[in-house]
């Protein structure tokens, strides 16, 4: 079995976990969160969004979270972005931040757009053409600033409304990023359409002129076939994951349902595999267990419920 | 990606996911259920156990399951038998069907073992040696019956107590039933210790001098890589799983953990990937949904909760 030697992770917990729950996490929980999944060996950590406040009201303490947490400088912090506007609201807190001259703000900055129109429609109101237009700008803006930026394709296998997405124009979308600046595209399975065959040929396809490119998958366990389907996208040659501690998040569709991958199961099947990731497992599962008790009730992560394997021999 | 064109599966639910309920599930229910597996396309179905009543009371039914049931001539129906008592019960039983001449009451006994000796002590209070001994003599009995024999070897994968298992000793195992007249061989990741590289790796070793046999995976999600290490078995040749509806029973360790992986998600994966199993999915959904309604609790498959991928176009 051809699997690499190492993995890297973007913990995306404490923006798409934290914007999916119904209730507001308090700011101060957030931070001391973001700091303690910080220093679990985890390096790149999603931390928040640039969103209007109204829409997304679990989330309109971005700023101040940027202010206050305190992550080691190794660790990479992005934010998303999802449109102008918001750009000039992260860009605005930069400035700020540089001003102060600390460490700066967020280091990434993180945008996405649907593969399927209808999808794109109903998510951002606007056509995939549309998005790309503004993208391009955000990407080339970001870029003068000297961040670094990832481009997220949503429903990149499969559409709850459409179906089945055409693979080119998913690489379509993909090279119009990267050439806009994007470093790194990011793969979505947003309501857990894909399996293990078609993420392993589209990922060989995907390859094809991104060469320069940091491959992401963003795998959702919708059909308990996350981890199956990164082991195809490993074997691939994927080296790059986003996932979710506590199997937080993920806008689960239909509501109940398994949204994404959690943190803890992926580093957990990576090392029993011997593939290295830099994450501390019980550091991360102490993470967890700590939202669990700002949530007050109990995650649905396997390792979570089940513990690490213990190979006592 | 190398994959095989179709898999068999054998659905264990009736016996190990109604062996684990708390309450034993009326001979009623068992009928209905059994014979509304039987007619999803299904082509093996493990129906009880010739198990000491006293011991587990929910399977004391299982000559009346047998002599009730109305199961397609091409289902291979068949029983666990733990012992030479369990066999002599199970032929007696077999003898009385052939003597009313109608459908020989099952077609196919299964036995089993640990490949720890920790486990097995603590399981049937035997050594493994003392256990293959006893196995030798119930297979060769059971094969001049004219039954087809499975022999399975739990914590193939690794030991909960023991920790490693070493493939050596598993091989041995499977080697010694074979030649007692196991033409089937069973791996069971009972506890859910199993990764998939593991899985690959152990499989293709497997498969040297049993090249006669039919090599059987049985999986737990208990770590949530379920399907991941169905998809390293199927790239390893495996094409025979046992698994259960409704993500019933396989005797979670710990408590309140997952246990065997659900068959309507195993199914839900390999159709999506395009490898047939003959397996009706709605129609094996509605049998978990039936089992939900008499157990009066929601299961916890995923497919039973975000329902099957719908491909529109």
């Amino acid at each position: 079995m051809s699997l690499p030697a190492t993995v890297s992770i973007r913990e995306v917990g404490p923006r798409d976990g934290f914007q999916n729950e119904p209730e507001t996490i308090p700011t101060d929980r957030k931070v001391e969160l973001i700091e303690a999944l910080a220093r679990t060996g985890c390096e790149r950590l999603e931390v928040t969004s640039f969103v209007r406040p109204d829409v997304i009201p679990q989330l309109a303490d971005a700023a101040e979270v940027l202010a206050r947490i305190d992550v080691p400088e190794d660790v990479a912090v992005s934010v998303l972005v999802p449109n102008e506007r918001g750009l000039e609201n992260a860009l605005a807190l930069l400035e700020e931040a540089r001003g102060q001259g600390g460490r700066k703000a967020f280091d990434e900055i993180n945008v996405f757009l649907s593969a399927s129109e209808t999808h794109n429609q109903k998510n951002v109101n606007r056509s995939i053409e549309q998005s790309l237009a503004g993208l391009e700008i955000v990407l080339k803006r970001a870029c003068e600033q000297g961040l670094r930026c990832e481009g997220v394709i949503s429903t990149a296998f499969g559409c709850p409304y459409e179906g089945h997405v055409p693979p080119e124009r998913v690489l379509e979308i993909a090279r119009r990023l990267h050439a806009a600046g994007a470093r790194e595209i990011g793969f979505g399975d947003t309501t857990g359409m894909a399996n293990p065959r078609q993420v392993g040929e589209l990922f060989a396809k995907w390859k094809d002129g991104l060469e320069e490119v940091q491959l992401t998958a963003h795998f959702h366990n919708t059909r308990g076939q996350g981890l199956a389907n990164v082991l195809a996208a490993l074997q691939a040659g994927v080296q790059s994951f986003e996932s979710s501690f506590g199997e937080l998040g993920g806008c689960p569709v239909p509501p109940g349902a398994t949204g994404n991958i959690a943190t803890e199961d992926l580093v957990s099947m990576l090392h029993e595999m011997g593939i290295r990731t830099g994450i501390d497992l019980p550091a991360l599962i102490a993470c967890a267990r700590r939202v669990e008790e700002i949530l007050g009730r109990p995650l649905g992560s396997h390792t979570l419920v089940a513990g690490p394997v213990d190979w006592r021999s």
